[in-house]
């Protein structure tokens, strides 16, 4: 069996500096579909007397969140300790600062959980977020009309040791409490990952650190991760190995957007730092 | 100029009694486009720290329904009396239950506000819904995407004195309380009318009551309608006729929907009542 697994699909910490992802959230997606009529209505007709999948839809959603920022699924945050101060030091030597974080993206305003900072929001704690919406007429101009259904893809990022299936269960729960009598929810699983960390003492990682610090000439820092890999989880837990996960990917990459660009210095640098990665190793 | 308007896009009472409809809600039609970040994000980067357009919009849509069922928006009930005892009366008569009204399409429980009958909330109430809405990724499987934007078409049946230009200033009002600072919203207008409602102790009323009773071998009944016919009500105000709205549509044509149906009995019998109209008039 091999000593450990390699993985580059992560980022550096800027475009200088190289990386080692050390933990990434797991992960919990689930679809849920809201059937009312058995036929799309004329809101005329049956406005306020007929129940509107996307009304109902919109409340689960911001039921979802209280006023502070925090889940509500009741549980959710099981397993979820917070991150140790020698953690929290580590990512304040960083000079990560939301401004530039978020000014990136064109926005400015932290939408998390009050009272944390956004470093700790996106790489120690769980999220919860709407990534698909629709019921309803969405075409150009207007149609007054009451859909029959109306769904939503919904992911939780995990931390820790929050388990995906009872936070899969106590959602389901969630929805069924908000569904009125005469509607009916359907629920389509996917996928499912725990979240995964390293510790960063062991030789692989020490020795691809002194490796990538060599070929930047910038010290290799140790990063959280945001993101979920399901298949680090899966090497870990099953065959009990390290995952030393090493990418060159910068934040400005557009990832999973139009446009998605790959830096051409962490084409030719990559290549030469997996070079001397393997010859430590 | 002409004495009156006969239209004839409105339903029969039921598939045996002919009804002329003597009232009609207005509309307020709006469409609303939340924007966020400057482009679709990863969720496992950016999840609770980037605003999230799909959340902003849930919240708003959540938010313009109290428990009671109530609309929240501030003055939107103006304008919007209680119906008189003998119109509530006159109701009561027709026979109308709550069970068969929705069982037809399927429910069971009104939706609309609390300590009204059916019968009030679609002939006499305002509504509020959402005929459509969106955002993010909506197709087969799953991405975890935080979108760039989400909309949603919204629209506002009127009734008595309400004005659809204060109903649309005042939603405008009540969505940007609840936009973030970073996001923006941008309104798109479809459509305004007014209510509408006549005196039926007119001759053309009473001529076209007889006819119809004349055909249909039962009493024509005067009744509400839920939905709007905007060249009514311009037809009312610019000319100050009066507009017949006699019509053989049925409650169960699916209007507006897939296999939308024309009763024969409508088609043929409803050719010998506007000619008996005609010839009364």
């Amino acid at each position: 069996m091999a000593d450990a697994a390699l993985i580059c699909d992560t980022n550096m910490w800027d475009k200088d500096t190289p990386a080692i992802t050390t933990s990434l959230r797991g992960l919990c997606g689930e679809e849920i579909i809201i059937h009312a009529s058995d036929r799309d209505l004329h809101s005329g007709f049956y406005g306020s007397a007929a129940a509107n999948p996307n009304h109902v839809l919109a409340r689960i959603i911001a039921d979802l969140r209280d006023a502070e920022g925090r889940i509500t699924i009741p549980g959710f945050y099981d397993g979820v300790p917070e991150p140790s101060q020698a953690l929290l030091d580590g990512w304040g030597k960083l000079g990560f600062t939301t401004e530039a974080f978020l000014g990136e993206i064109g926005l400015s305003v932290p939408a998390g959980e009050k009272g944390r900072s956004t470093l700790e929001m996106v790489w120690s704690r769980p999220t919860c977020e709407v990534n698909g919406m629709g019921g309803g007429y969405q075409g150009a101009g207007f149609k007054t009309v009451i859909p029959a259904m109306a769904s939503a893809k919904i992911s939780f990022r995990l931390v820790f040791d929050q388990d995906p299936h009872k936070v899969r269960a106590a959602f389901r729960d969630f929805v069924k409490a908000r569904v009125p009598a005469d509607c009916r929810v359907e629920f389509l699983e996917h996928g499912s990952g725990r979240a995964v960390a390293f510790d960063t003492s062991a030789p692989v990682f020490q020795k691809t650190q002194a490796a990538l610090t060599d070929e930047w000439g910038k010290e290799a820092a140790f990063i959280g991760g945001g993101g979920s890999i399901p298949v680090t989880t899966m090497i870990k837990e099953r065959m009990g190995m390290d995952v030393v996960m090493a990418g060159f990917g910068l934040s400005d990459d557009r990832i999973h957007s139009p446009n998605e660009k790959y830096e051409l210095k962490s084409f030719h640098k990559g290549i030469r730092s997996w070079a001397r990665v393997l010859a430590a190793l």
